[in-house]
């Protein structure tokens, strides 16, 4: 155990894009137990919805207080307790945010089996990010059998889940990402029928030549100059799950949108989707997640920075399509692996 | 019966604004009845839908065709027939088109009773543009008592229905409008709670103090800069009917649409409607707003312009938001009326 906890303390509220200056690092007291439950951090999840928390503009949560660690979710290890439900030596997966110890009661923790699924996977095809394909896809984007479906950020920790769903539905899986490294990892490792290198090839004639027959769904996870061209190409009764706009999170200004006179033509619909709404999904996705994992119908990968100190830049990173698959901060050893990372 | 068959012809396809020059008014022969009906035009409707299938624009319906009489519905006396089903004299509701006599077979055709209603409803409040109020507002809209419901072309043939169904239904009804005139006709003859004139109020301010709780149903007839500012103001799980874009229709580049992150955040969504999709609606629709009419709990108002070499301008009209109410045109008197107007 190291001395002291150390903090990302949210210091600074973002203009545009984020930059290091708006986190600032502290050393603290590690906080007593208690009555409650004390735990070491292992891991942290960056996602890009943290960007809109850090911003005052109305939202679905709360925006992040400023001078507090910054909010996010972690998988940790129990140190000491005094709630009979949680014991040293158990993983649990909270909200603890950008610290290295963190202490609570014990509500909103949930305990993870190390022995099922790495406990990484709880932050990602086993947690919100895999709830978010889940119940975007199936429960607003219905797909039926032998539907074209189009996945933006299909690399990502959300797409990349969506597509595969959508693969197992019976359906002509299409994804857009950033890079040509993507598009193989899309395309060979998850098994999606073709991937569209938005940065370089013509979208409009790619997503033509990719989906012959139109686009049924499309699994929105990042707005702009993509669902401009998908609204073009969507069928009669497409449903457009708005699952992010992560091309315009960064940007100052809200730029317009995509003219929706195809939504009309077409009685397609765009719905938003937060999914604190559907947490009352997770029995069912994570039986039916659990079992794709096992029959090895869903492929994940994990992209792990070192060190809390980097949670800033790697949460950045997020912006400039670093990432391929769920992008995670290892913030102390990991000891249900037996090598260290 | 006058001599011939007037006809308005669809020449041209229009770019941009309609003009007169779309239009061509030919004379040809009265068709025979032969083994069908035989029916002389009294009004025809005027609707924004049809500039949309005057263009070759991928739409819902197949492009007017050039050269033949304009496309839309039509109420008419039949002459003859030797169709077992129709009788000279009856009244029927059909799609004959810009023409002053139509003969077909008799299919398509729906007998009217002129002792229920005035047959001019049978294209207005009990014809298409009631059924796209019923069915966009209930089935798409989904109003629940107490809350808001805005509605934009309020003055118009289906927003001045939607407002009064929303009444009806225990919402806020708020109508956006061209003119004062039409605000004082929303208001005080259709009894919406509050109406924006949208070319002289600040719409945003507008809104905010006539929607003090936010707005949970944007019933949209005309997109652009009402959209935008009322995505502003939605609550969270917001429902947006589109139901027309007419402020586009006569754009021939399409414009941009709003930002999308207001439909995310409150997990709002937007969908397109086409009436051709629920004409199952019909039986439902016809006994509700029958009683609502028997109950004097809705209103309507009728525009009819006299002579179908009018009805190029009466179109147009639309376009410039001459009308307050359903606008018809009249080609023959009505012999269900004892004054002509």
């Amino acid at each position: 155990m190291t001395e002291t906890n150390t903090q990302v303390i949210f210091s600074n509220r973002p203009e545009g894009a984020l930059s290091e200056s708006n986190f600032e690092i502290v050393q603290s007291a590690i906080p007593p137990a208690g009555d409650g439950v004390l735990r070491r951090t292992i891991y942290l999840s960056v996602d890009p919805y943290m960007r809109g928390r850090m911003s005052t503009v109305k939202s679905y949560a709360e925006p992040a207080k400023l001078g507090e660690p910054m909010v996010g979710q972690t998988v940790s290890e129990v140190l000491q307790s005094n709630n009979p439900r949680y014991r040293p030596g158990d993983f649990v997966v909270g909200n603890d945010g950008w610290q290295a110890y963190a202490v609570s009661e014990g509500k909103g923790l949930r305990k993870l089996d190390p022995a099922a699924a790495p406990i990484t996977t709880a932050l990602g095809v086993l947690g919100v990010p895999g709830l978010t394909a889940y119940v975007g896809l199936l429960d607003i984007g219905r797909p039926k059998e032998g539907e074209t479906v189009v996945v933006s950020a299909a690399a990502g920790a959300v797409g990349s889940i969506a597509g595969q769903i959508a693969k197992i539905k019976g359906c002509r899986a299409v994804g857009t990402a950033g890079s040509d490294e993507k598009c193989a990892f899309v395309e060979q490792e998850l098994g999606f029928d073709a991937c569209i290198n938005y940065k370089t090839d013509d979208l409009g004639a790619a997503l033509k030549a990719a989906c012959p027959r139109g686009i049924d769904v499309y699994f929105d996870n990042v707005g702009g100059a993509v669902l401009e061209a998908v609204l073009k190409r969507i069928n009669v009764h497409a449903r457009i799950p708005l699952i992010g706009l992560i091309s315009q999170y960064n940007v100052n200004k809200p730029s317009s949108g995509p003219n929706l006179g195809s939504l009309l033509v077409n009685r397609a619909l765009i719905q938003g989707m937060i999914i604190f709404d559907h947490f009352d999904r997770m029995p069912d996705f994570l039986r039916d997640m659990s079992q794709w994992l096992r029959e090895g119908r869903v492929h994940y990968r994990e992209d792990i920075i070192q060190g809390l100190e980097n949670a800033p830049r790697a949460l950045m990173g997020l912006f400039h399509g670093e990432n391929i698959g769920k992008r995670l901060v290892q913030v102390a050893p990991d000891p249900t692996r037996k090598e260290r990372r």
